[in-house]
């Protein structure tokens, strides 16, 4: 029987863009092998109920227990700002989400105390960021803006380009006059706007990505429990979505910075 | 028992964009009462496969079916060019499309024979348009171009905005050299941004909007088969979604053109 160790890492996204996520996995722990799911067939999460996020990333949670995961990253923002706590309380294996991560990242490096975040809508509403923000450091401020447009830019390929800088200038004027040393990018997309982001709010501003510190603490957590890999080889990526839209592996293959092999259509959802 | 003409039609659309055929339906037919259904939990259509599409639909219409309406306007592109043959040939009431008789009324009125449309990769990769519109007249020719960012920025509510401007420019601009006399609005969301469109093709290009041509088409269907409503009071008008994300209501009403009132959430989609 195969040790509990060997078996996958699970990530699971309502699209594609927790393959950010996975692309740092693979990075910072090559041996482990994994298995994504993308619930495309129900994006974007970011602009249905809480109650719906809810239901689907239990589901999402089931079907990568199927697949005998001993772990899991909720790699979508809208899942684990509306359903982390449930997950990590009803279910037995480690469970990371992507939100803590980047809250401890921001609370670390800011010097003045004054964060930005960008995220969906439903993101912003939950307050998420800001109780965790509370919860390390509640000297802290910050300041929240949804950019509802980043997703679907990002998705039609409009990545440096002048009229994806001036939505970007839209969205983060507000940000730029509130003084922000830092900026917690709050959804899996917006590391692809980053050249445009930093055009728009200048060097100083550094920008926290999940994917990252999310990836730390899940390798930190496996250490401890005894969970890594004892593979020395190459670990296998295998991808599941609930459906395939047309540009698909395009997409897909620029979050992931590789190719995308080995992709099964679960239908049922 | 009440006659099946005081029966309610049905009209279904992956979200709220199908609003704008319930407008044109109780301006042209104010006594008639209508049940829409907004699948927004599963919401947007246009960038899922034609598999999963279809499959939506006849949940939708099984749905409408329950409440025991007498016709079915399927007022989402999308599924019209995905699900609309199936639906009408395997279930026993009327059953419109809203693409059909767009591209009816677009033959009517170009007098050059070139005819723009605009819709959603999913709508424009199915090549129903050019198909209907062969069937028709096989002299017209068709120039088609996938506006995916439309939808995200009219339910942003940047309608008439500067940026918008630019984003239809963009999309438009290969269609202007294409010498159309005639553009189809492929999408029910794309009626909000006409300003912008007329500003970018100038007033020479008639803009077909598939609302005004569908209802017509109903119309006529129901004065047929008899199946006009008897009463002599304004229709109610009852709206169910799978989900209620958070500026439902002001999009909602800016599609309707008045009050949302009634609105009932329906799970299990």
């Amino acid at each position: 029987m195969q040790g509990i160790q060997n078996r996958s890492i699970g990530v699971f996204d309502s699209g594609l863009g927790g393959l950010t996520v996975v692309k740092e996995l693979r990075r910072e722990m090559p041996h482990e092998s994994i298995v994504y799911f993308g619930d495309i067939a129900r994006l974007p999460y970011g602009i249905k109920s809480k109650e719906q996020i809810l239901n689907f990333s239990i589901q999402n949670t089931l079907f990568l227990l199927k697949q005998k995961v001993k772990a899991i990253v909720v790699a979508c923002n809208s899942s684990s700002s509306a359903a982390y706590h449930f997950l990590r309380d009803h279910f037995g294996i480690p469970i990371i989400d992507v939100i803590m991560p980047a809250v401890e990242a921001a609370a670390c490096v800011t010097h003045t105390g004054r964060v930005g975040l960008i995220a969906t809508h439903a993101t912003v509403a939950s307050q998420a960021y800001e109780r965790s923000l509370r919860k390390i450091n509640p000297n802290l401020r910050i300041f929240s803006r949804a950019c509802s447009l980043f997703v679907p830019v990002v998705e039609e390929g409009w990545l440096e380009d002048p009229i994806t800088e001036q939505i970007v200038r839209r969205y983060l004027g507000g940000l730029r006059h509130k003084n922000i040393d830092t900026l917690i990018l709050g959804c899996t997309h917006y590391p692809m706007l980053k050249a445009s982001i930093r055009k728009v709010l200048g060097p100083r501003v550094q920008l926290i990505d999940s994917a990252r510190p999310s990836v730390k603490k899940l390798k930190s957590i496996l250490i401890r429990q005894g969970l890594v890999s004892k593979s020395k080889r190459k670990g296998e990526l295998r991808v599941f979505v609930s459906d395939m839209p047309r540009n698909f592996k395009q997409v897909g293959e620029k979050f992931l910075g590789e190719k995308l092999h080995k992709v099964q259509i679960v239908r049922g959802f």
